[in-house]
């Protein structure tokens, strides 16, 4: 379960990395079933990455995976290219997605944008922990 | 034709296989129109892949192919490049369909995600030769 | 203007080329505004080229452009790339698509889907030749 | 804000610079939320430039960034390859958008579609000049 105090908690500790680095992100928690549970668009985030921040927490919810660790496998040539392709263009394969996990289990996932891959998953990778 | 018995025992042999390689799967039965006769979801597979599954079977009996063998053709400065946004998002353009035949014919098709293009694909397999 | 008969004309030529490649094509045949005037799937013919040929015909005449040409310019690196990803999905960046003009105007299109991308474009040279 | 005013400033002077050029454009201003306040398609353009114009304009605001800027960071292996298949196939990955800035600060966007991509993004350059 990711209860709303958990992704509330996840969120305020991306923000503040977020903050630290100078850069406003949008960052979204997911639950088990990939659903949005809290979301927010800091001050002077790129509108095009709330979409991009609620998918790529689906994105790692879904395949049990960081989205840095789906991006070598989704190049051309590789074992999963074309995926970006299904799942009615839900699947993101770039940095910022983590899932979040209780003893070991996945249970959730976060998912940041709003800067470089980098920034990214080091904001996604705050918020993480903070779970 | 493919009956729903056809695909039940064609399911519970790439089941048997994606058990014996320990890694859990979606498994999708198509007929020839390409539309879903039965669809699994092993426990723990990825979320991500039911849709998967149902698309790598819709493919390969709509262009009567493996996925695996379009995966080459469709890549950046070949042939098909581009084909994975046709269709409304139903071309997957790697590992793990198959056709299945009778006679010859192409009469279905059978789709497999969860693991990597060579494990979706020897899973497909299995499921395809019980049929 | 393209004409039912126009078409119907345009579709035989290209069908009759398809039958000495022997290779089933779908054939599509678009006016000025892209919209389809007539569509035929040969026997045989992959179903999943249905749509692939009815959007080749529109993206010739949305582009004024043979789809081959448009492929070079819409590979990773160049000019266009990304350009599948506009207009819902109805840009086909392979081969097979023509534009059919009449004094020197674009005024439809062709679209053939169902073989390589040297024997699509082929069908549709013989089926705009017919205009 | 962008006023209707703005809007058809901006557009009289991209089409002047199309004019010159002797290209035929698409072109589109957003305002700050990305939404259509004006569109033009000069008498001679490719109908499917249409809907990139309108998706250039809207990803130039969405991401704050000439669309020219995103390309190079949107190709195979790089930090955002795949942003393409996010926002609902809205992201347009090559040259012609550019973001409108009043007092440093992005309002809105011009996108333009109907050439190669130099001439699109300079035709942009033209309208934005006159924001």
């Amino acid at each position: 379960m990711v209860t709303l105090a958990d992704a509330r908690r996840v969120i305020a500790a991306a923000e503040q990395k977020a903050g630290e680095i100078g850069q406003p992100m949008n960052i979204a928690v997911a639950d088990a079933g990939g659903n949005l549970v809290a979301h927010v668009r800091m001050d002077g985030a790129w509108m095009g990455s709330v979409d991009i921040s609620i998918k790529k927490a689906w994105t790692s919810r879904a395949f049990d995976i960081a989205t840095k660790d789906l991006a070598p496998l989704s190049q051309p040539g590789k074992d999963f290219f074309g995926i970006h392709a299904s799942n009615d263009g839900r699947v993101m394969i770039f940095a910022g997605g983590i899932p979040l996990k209780r003893d070991g289990q996945v249970v959730g996932a976060i998912g940041v944008s709003g800067g470089s891959g980098k920034q990214d998953h080091e904001v996604a990778e705050a918020g993480a922990k903070a779970f």
